[in-house]
Parts: structure tokens; C-alpha cells; sequence
């Protein structure tokens, strides 16, 4: 991917300066001071300055507000996975894909790694998450059976690719000194290789 | 896993015939004759011919009623990994506990593929069981730390052997011929360290 799509990918922004990136904003401040449990969605909109109706205009529940950043992740790994060199093997598709989506989340630097704290705070949070990161190893596994990858084996080498980024994420997350992500999963990468290797 | 413990697992049953097996063969009645959004818990308990106070004492929302198999499914894959040859490679390792769940699941039949579809039908169901898969393979991890692999591999093996447990899982559910879940998860394996060898 291009850094000029990566750059227009960040304006687009977390925290766009219109009604949903002010929502955005609000929630993950009030998740952070006063945690998820006690925070509604009309203390977001009023923090927002906007109303609860407007809320929900914009997000099915108090959930989804924290999770724009999961969709267009999604839309970068499949695209990633689809414009791989057509002699690329699955693995290795896969995993330009997830080197795509990376980068995105590298971008966003602390704002990722606060979303990750407050997102692993909460298991309703954590859930949606799981349930997101599923829907995105489905959409690379039918990119997978798009470029002739036969069945079982796009729905493994989609699932295990995900798992890693999973592991990768939650890693580079919180380790000091801020590494990049995208070293950080190519490393993940080749430990899943040497652990299968192995055993 | 020796047959007998198999044995007994079972006999503890699905459907046991007390407060907490009755609710949730009531459950799974309602959630497939009329689906999930139109039942209650109030509806569970009546079915089951229990108060719905007694629901609450069992479960802790209308979810949890389906997933008392899932905790024992980690409980028998953690115990399997952990009883591994002390030489074992990590992901076999993982493998032999694996197979000590597919070999439950496959011991409950019609049971489990009634109730994968019931799961899968529903986004809320589907989320929550991703959600005990994880922390399945969080438990995994913890015990490979327990048998010296260091991280990141622990929790990387970890993760993919559970996401190919997963995709074999939606495999066999819906597999004509009923094929042993065990070797369904064999072949599956096989088919990941192909993919990752390839790539």
C-alpha cells in the first residue's frame, strides 16, 4: 500500500471533526475516565454536544462507536490480500494483506494503543472485537477461494493468519519503546512458521 | 483421554435431568423452534417448568444456557495439553489436547451439530462463543508457559491450533456422512502445516 492511502486513511481520521468523529472522540474519553459500565450513550452525545438521537443515527450501540477503525482495517487486509502477485502463496498473501493493515494501525500510534486498553478493558468490548477480527479472517478467506485457494485450506491459512495479527497486536500494544507494528508481526509471522515447523 | 473419562463426561450430561440440564434442553427447543430473538428466559423457564429466578441462579444471561459444554471442552483440551509427552513439540502438544475435545464433541453427535447451527444462527451466540474459544486458547497458552515455550510462541501456537479447531469444528458440523470430528481435526492440521510450509 501506498503511504499516500495510508496518509488519506489518517485524514479521514479517528477523530474526524464532524458528528461521528466527535462521538468517537467522546466515547473513548469517558470510556478511559469513568470506564464502559458507567458511561451511556447519552453521557457520549452530550459530551459530544450532540443528542442521543444523533448517537444512534450513527452507531447501532454503545459498542460499535469504538470500531470504524475495525472496518476500514478489514477493507486494507482484503484489498492487500487481493492485489498479492497471483503466484503468491496463500500464507504469503495473507500476510501482505495483515503488512497493509499494520501500517494503518501503526499510524494511529498511541490512539491505537489506548483503544487497545480500553477495548481489552471491558470483555463486551473485547467480544465485539473478537467477533470483528472473525468477520475480517472470513473476508480473507473468500479473497483466498477468489484467487483459487481450495477449502479447507482458506479457511485455515485466513484464520491463523488473523490469530497472528491477533497475538502481534496485543504485543505491540504494550511493549515499551513503542516498536513498529509491522516489524513487530513479521516477527509473529516467522514464530508461527518455526512452531509448525516444529511440532 | 481413556474412553471411561469420555464415559462420564457424557453420562454428566447435556441434558441432565436437573433444574440446569432441563433449562437447557429448553433452551435449545426454543432457540430452534422459534429462534433466539423470540424467546425469553421467562419462556426458557416455563418450558423447563422452572421459575425464571431459578434461570438467573443457573445462568447469568440468556446466552450462558448454551455454552456449559464449551467450559468443559477447555477443561479437557487444557488437561490434554498439559498431560503431553514432557518432550513434545508445542503445537503437538496443543494437538493432543485438541484432539481430546474433539473427541467429546464428537462423543455428544446430533447434539453438537444442533447445536453449532443454533450458535451460528445468531450473531450474539456467535460472538459469545468466540469469546470462550479465546479464553480457551488463553488457557492453552498459559499451560504451554507452564511447559517452558516462551512467548511469543505460547501464545502464538496457542491461537492457531484453536483457530484450526474453529474452522474444523464448522467444517464437521455441517459435513455430510458424519465423519469423526477427531480425524476431521487430523486432516485439518495437516492441511495448516501444509499451508504455512507452502507460503
Amino acid at each position: 500500500m501506498t503511504v499516500a492511502v495510508i496518509g488519506s486513511l489518517q485524514r479521514m481520521g479517528r477523530w474526524a471533526p464532524d458528528a461521528r468523529g466527535r462521538l468517537q472522540q467522546a466515547a473513548m474519553e469517558l470510556y478511559t475516565e469513568r470506564g464502559y459500565d458507567r458511561t451511556t450513550t447519552a453521557d457520549i452525545a452530550e459530551r459530544a454536544g450532540l443528542s442521543e438521537r444523533t448517537y444512534f443515527r450513527h452507531f447501532a450501540d454503545k459498542r460499535e462507536v469504538l470500531f470504524d477503525s475495525t472496518g476500514r482495517l478489514e477493507q486494507l487486509v482484503v484489498a492487500g490480500v487481493r492485489d498479492a502477485p497471483a503466484d503468491a502463496a496463500p500464507l504469503t498473501a495473507v500476510a501482505a494483506g495483515l503488512d497493509d493493515g499494520a501500517q494503518l494501525l501503526d499510524s494511529f500510534g498511541d490512539d491505537a494503543r489506548a483503544r487497545a486498553a480500553v477495548v481489552g478493558g471491558h470483555p463486551e468490548l473485547a467480544e465485539r472485537e473478537l467477533a470483528k477480527l472473525s468477520a475480517m479472517a472470513r473476508a480473507v478467506g473468500e479473497v483466498l477461494r477468489e484467487r483459487g485457494v481450495p477449502d479447507p485450506a482458506a479457511a485455515l491459512t485466513a484464520e491463523a493468519g488473523v490469530a497472528v495479527f491477533r497475538v502481534a497486536f496485543e504485543q505491540w500494544a504494550v511493549a515499551p519503546g513503542r516498536p513498529p507494528f509491522p516489524a513487530v508481526l513479521t516477527a509473529a509471522l516467522a514464530e508461527l512458521r518455526t512452531a509448525v515447523a516444529g511440532g
